[in-house]
């Protein structure tokens, strides 16, 4: 099986299931118990803690550990009900179904737009780094500068720009969030950069400075900052991954969603030819001659309406419901993007009804 | 090192930890994502799921995965949240400080006096199943007839509870919290049973019948479950480990917390004479003997506030401040418990200032 699903969920990496597996061994107890194997387990937490801040630039006491990207993107917004916040057309909907917020339009290459937001102060801007449906890259850098000029806060969604590009620099935002299965750490940890004293989500407990409640993860956390320190160990070859990527689309002759604009080295979002129209019916062939890939978010891809991100990129519905995401991981070959280009041409001529 | 906080948390289960390595490596994908990979992955959690509801004794699709039972516990609360919630004056913090409700006594031995309950219909009454602290058993029962007598909805906060006696009747109550950690699962994992239609405190997917957004941890999952089941098999020999228990308890001469009321067969919370009257004092002690022993609930032992539960059952700061808690696993054996004996008994040595 060819894996091309990896903006869904990267497999464990090695390096993430043995520290996992040392640290099960390494620190059996509770973080917060008094005694010394409980303060091991806590100096561990600790470590992780501060070389996760390292990578993103901010303070170890800015670094909460969450069960995930979903829980840490809706402890900030909690923080944000009922005020004036604005999110880009494109978040994900663990951004944009847990807040009412005014959005910020798309260009039709999937990048947001800006300029409204010179002319707005809201109490929380939210822009993804990285698109996790198109891999198309935002301007976070830019709209970090805007909310500083004007003092909002900005919040980072990082989920898919981290382990892909560096992570150096989103510690300036206030808010970040990052998951640790997207660049080969555990599944159900993840983590929220934020500031030092913040309303937690999760009552009942201390942990985490009073910012989390519930028993640390430890082993979780320990694999998570060391996949991902793998990770930024290891950023090479990243033209060479676009140039690949590159043969591929223009091969495949598909219309690419952002093809002219900065994207992820890893995802292509293509609008399959019709028929068949329904990009189900792709992903079960292409499954089947052995290419795992994805209609989209594998989030919202077990219910089939529109994906908001395409349709604020002004897709109609028949031209959305024929994207398929490829999404790849470090350890794709230019030999596999091409047996994936041979796999989607089998796929066209066993999916075409004969009569065509 | 003899290991005696198991109710901060159980080390990993040989078996959680071998389904935990084989579910990474046979699951490595999404469980929302359309290719088989994924289908299989779900598969996989829709089996888990229906053998833990089959342990609780409710339908498979009354069980939500969580991060914990932290997690589980806000969930529940959120959704009663300005209605008029009851709870023991014992809960967890994660119950207590999720909520503002009124609060039942509990006796000096820490049972809750369900009297007040007769003459109130709130929108929920929360009530564990067993103490952390204390190890206190609740009359869970007898509380869900009371509650059911008057159509209240019932939250059982069953994390010590499970795994130590067994699950099968749990399902019976409206919410069931556990915690994978407490009984050899994963830290990370959890689940709430709860009813079918439910609103979520994560907001942005439609993951667990849209009660709970997130990616689920499949492999934490699978452990959890595993070591729940491995438990529920053997369920074995609790009147001996009662038995080994009560000569430790009554050999040390010390106070017991609960000794006339029934209580997890693993816990004992004594009251350690004075001096030293801090207890911080008597676990670093005993931890350089080689015990592990905690001063109460992990998620409290951060900070040296008297504990609500001890307060509640009327102990005075004095007396509180002095409490530790032995809490046993399957493992332990009268020997462990035995050595533990002569382990605070030399602590006492050698905790007493010479001029005493």
């Amino acid at each position: 099986m060819l894996y091309f699903d990896h903006n869904a969920t990267h497999p464990l990496s090695a390096t993430a299931k043995r520290v996992w597996l040392e640290a099960v061994e390494r620190f059996p107890a509770n973080a917060s118990s008094p005694h010394r194997l409980g303060q091991r387990a806590d100096a561990a937490l600790q470590d992780a803690r501060g070389r996760l801040a390292k990578m993103l630039g901010c303070g170890a006491d800015e670094v909460v550990f969450t069960s995930g990207a979903t829980e840490a993107a809706n402890t900030v917004l909690a923080q944000f009900a009922g005020r004036e916040v604005v999110i880009s057309a494109i978040e994900h909907p663990c951004v944009r179904e847990s807040v009412r917020a005014s959005e910020l339009r798309v260009s039709a290459a999937g990048v947001v737009d800006l300029a409204e937001l010179k002319t707005q102060r809201p109490a929380l801007v939210a822009l993804m780094a990285a698109n996790n449906e198109t891999g198309v890259l935002q301007p976070w850098q830019a709209a970090l500068a805007l909310c500083r000029e004007r003092g909002v806060p900005l919040f980072c969604d990082a989920v898919q720009w981290l382990g892909r590009l560096p992570a150096a620099g989103l510690g300036a935002c206030d808010f970040v969030s990052g998951s640790a299965h997207k660049f080969g750490g555990p599944q159900g940890v993840g983590f929220l950069k934020c500031p030092r004293h913040f309303s937690p989500l999760l009552h009942g407990g201390p942990q985490e400075d009073g910012r989390r409640a519930g028993t640390e993860n430890i082993a979780g956390v320990l694999a998570m900052v060391a996949a991902l320190e793998e990770r930024e160990a290891a950023m090479h070859g990243i033209a060479e991954r676009l140039a690949w990527r590159g043969e591929f689309e223009q091969a495949l002759g598909f219309r690419t969603l952002g093809a002219g604009v900065d994207r992820l080295w890893n995802t292509a979002a293509v609008v399959m030819p019709e028929p068949p129209d329904c990009r189900r019916r792709w992903v079960v062939v292409l499954d089947r001659l052995g290419f795992a890939v994805s209609t989209g978010s594998a989030c919202a891809s077990g219910k089939e309406k529109p994906s908001h991100v395409l349709t604020a990129m002004g897709l109609p519905p028949g031209e959305a419901a024929r994207v398929l995401r490829f999404s790849a991981g470090w350890e794709t070959t230019r030999e596999d993007w091409q047996r994936l280009l041979a796999g989607v041409r089998a796929a066209q001529v066993e999916a075409t009804p004969p009569s065509l």
